[in-house]
């Protein structure tokens, strides 16, 4: 079928897409937030009752967290097993206040449907279901189809990690489909060559019995607030560097073709200032803002808090202090090797007289590098190249997918990374919206590789 | 009178005393917060009938802020005016799990009253107040009276601060008492011979048009909470000192006959650890703990918080941060001086690509200090004296008391700083509360000083 055909299709059945993509909108999935638990196994078990609606067998798989929703489709063993990864929670919502409209009732302005999860992952995943469905529909299928929905993969992917290298028969595939990422503008396709892996951590700092007042005691004992700050300033030199040591030393330098690569992208500095706000001027020297958010490290606070906050002036000495950090990793980073450099230092560099603490300590997945030789890649090189007149960027996303590098590993499959968000989407932020056009590529995109014949 | 005597006129009234107290304390008058503004107004309605009721004419003093309660007995020309100082504001009662009981429901507990203000400066005030209404009843009294009770202390005294200049005639005064400050022991009287200054602003760092997803992002933009952390921290050195150019330059040099008095006095190094909960070993080096709270400044962050702060991750680069920050200011230091050395510190310490804003900078009062010389100040040590068995010590308090240099200035009177608060009363902190032996003693020293002849 040609690209107007499968448009016809998405044309035919969009109001009925939409409707659907709305109804799974709906369920405030935040996989982190204790009190949204069952609303999270609420949309998971409306997940599968969908997929089974569609044709497929579908199943919960238990895990130590949230279920995983399995569904399969099984054409013909001599076809090739299409493995397809996404996942049904989303983002918390604060601060709730900067929101136009409620993040939980789906609305469409302009083109673009508004709403926590309408793109990152509930809206990508949703094009993939609706292209699958329309392909058995129309037996175009030419691949044995999986699907992996997890529940976490905002909390690490926790639950399905503990188990997934128990389900190596389960998932055994050729290829591993993941539609999570971005492109760089709605006229292009993009291929995401590489992933960045994630540890985090919480860090406390504690030492008064509780808030002092700042003027009885203020000068004679150390403040936890005040040395937080001085503590996770010593994670990075002036420059924007880490200054954790050895940190650097497990890093791939830039290949040469890479560097190319990354060069010939449709990267606008001036775009991409207006929609961030703030010039990418900030980092390791040496590197262009696409090199480092691709190929470098990083250590971010993503939350610090301490003492008083309200209006007016509160003088206490607060009881503790605590930070959010997590750091993104790249490819040869060895997580748990990185989460003790982080540590240690932090440990090295504590104040004296204050106690540090650490929680919520873990190592999320490892960085993820696709060879640019995968014969999937070419596949959907081919197929965005006839979508976008020959328009296809390859790029390393700065994000991570923390559970794709272990279901690569456990399926066997090769991975092919192609998403069809684009920076305006706000993902992770107030006003979370997608592109209904995107919508409609992406529909198309995965509509074309289901029904393409094997690469291999 | 003897001590004995007052104490009879103590114990036939204790019962009412204490529900009156109890009274007062129900109030949310809590000046800094909007919502508290209006409970604030009817406890300032309270205080004022409450001072008619005991015989002394009353009014309502506007201020730009919440009004002042003024309260006058008119003895005799001939005699001596005392101006007595106080507030019925309280602190804030956040966080407000800790609280072991509601802070504005005031409870009895081991010989201890629990509530907000229930020292800082509710119990305090009540037990001049009482000695004041006894005082009349009994023919004792040997001043005439003037109160001047604010809302606003606990808000660097906004409202009073604004008007007070014009005041001079209707305040003027042979002797300014202040029965807001603490002692060392039970066992013991204390005058305070010093209060610090206070400044205070808001800092702010923002720049990210709204959070940002952190892998998206990281490594290609400054995050404002890394960026702030790293601000703030230049305001100390390693050691503690600040590292704000010039600050030091207008601090006096703490004389030896000071340092001698603040060696006598009764700190316990052990006892203060145990208290707090950390050990006083932290801040500038050269100068004891009780040097550093009295003699010395600070610059202490009363709060940060970017980002988030809830279970797990969300990763983010938060759109801004904030943070409260308060300097304590000590004689000689000119508090506009000292505001304008700090903000220029941070403006000349600012990151670049982020926006620095300042909001809620103002200079509170300025430090205080009393000579040994003083009249009023021998005529409080000899009944103190009386009191504790000769055992009668001089600090300099840490804390700001900012109306109090003001007042002197405008009535024209010698302070005289005598307070009954422990360390263990937790003001400004979850669980304040005051000890009723504290209270009884505080209204014997308060009815002696009443009918005590001038000093002059």
């Amino acid at each position: 079928m040609s690209i107007e055909n499968f448009d016809n299709v998405y044309q035919a059945n969009r109001e009925r897409f939409l409707e659907e993509l709305k109804e799974f909108l709906k369920f405030k999935s935040i996989g982190t937030e204790p009190e949204c638990q069952r609303e999270c196994q609420e949309c998971a078990a409306w997940l599968k009752e969908h997929l089974n609606a569609i044709g497929l067998e579908t199943r919960l798989l238990e895990t130590p967290g949230l279920p995983v929703v399995y569904a399969e489709k099984k054409l013909n063993p001599t076809k090739p097993t299409l493995l397809f990864y996404g996942h049904y929670d989303v983002q918390p919502v604060d601060p709730l206040e900067l929101w136009q409209t409620d993040p939980f009732e789906p609305v469409e302005r302009d083109g673009r449907l508004y709403a926590r999860g309408a793109q990152d992952n509930k809206g990508q995943l949703m094009y993939f279901i609706k292209a699958l469905e329309e392909s058995i529909k129309n037996n175009m299928l030419q691949y044995n189809v999986k699907l992996v929905i997890e529940g976490e993969e905002e909390n690490s992917s926790r639950g399905i990690s503990a188990v997934v290298s128990e389900w190596s028969d389960l998932l055994k595939a050729d290829v591993l489909l993941v539609c999570d990422t971005d492109t760089f503008s709605p006229d292009c396709g993009t291929i995401s060559m590489g992933l960045r892996g994630i540890i985090f951590m919480t860090v406390k700092l504690s030492g008064p019995r509780m808030d002092l007042h700042s003027g009885a005691h203020g000068g004679a004992i150390p403040n936890p607030a005040t040395e937080l700050a001085r503590l996770v300033s010593t994670l990075h030199d002036a420059d924007g560097r880490i200054a954790v040591k050895g940190y650097y030393d497990q890093v791939d330098p830039v290949s040469d073709e890479e560097r190319k690569l990354i060069e010939n992208t449709p990267f606008n500095l001036e775009d991409y200032t207006r929609t961030v706000g703030v010039r990418p001027e900030w980092g390791e020297p040496g590197f262009s803002p696409l090199e480092r958010i691709g190929f470098r490290p990083t250590v971010e606070l993503n939350g610090i808090h301490s003492g008083y906050g309200g209006p007016g002036a509160k003088t206490i000495i607060p009881a503790e202090a605590f930070a959010k950090i997590t750091s993104r990793l790249v490819a040869s980073q060895d997580p748990e090797h990185a989460l003790d450099l982080l540590k240690k230092h932090l440990e090295s560099h504590a104040p004296a007289g204050l106690k540090l603490e650490f929680s919520e300590m873990g190592a999320g997945g490892k960085a993820l590098k696709v060879p640019l030789s995968s014969a999937y890649v070419k596949q959907a090189t081919k197929i965005l190249e006839e979508l976008f007149d020959g328009k296809v960027y390859f790029c390393w996303q700065g994000g991570s997918v923390p559970i794709v590098s272990s279901l690569a590993e456990v399926s066997g499959a090769e991975p092919v990374l192609v998403g069809f968000g684009l920076t305006e989407d706000n993902i992770h932020a107030p006003n979370e919206s997608f592109s209904l056009e995107q919508f409609r590529k992406g529909f198309i995109f995965a509509s074309m590789f289901l029904s393409a014949a094997s690469a291999k």
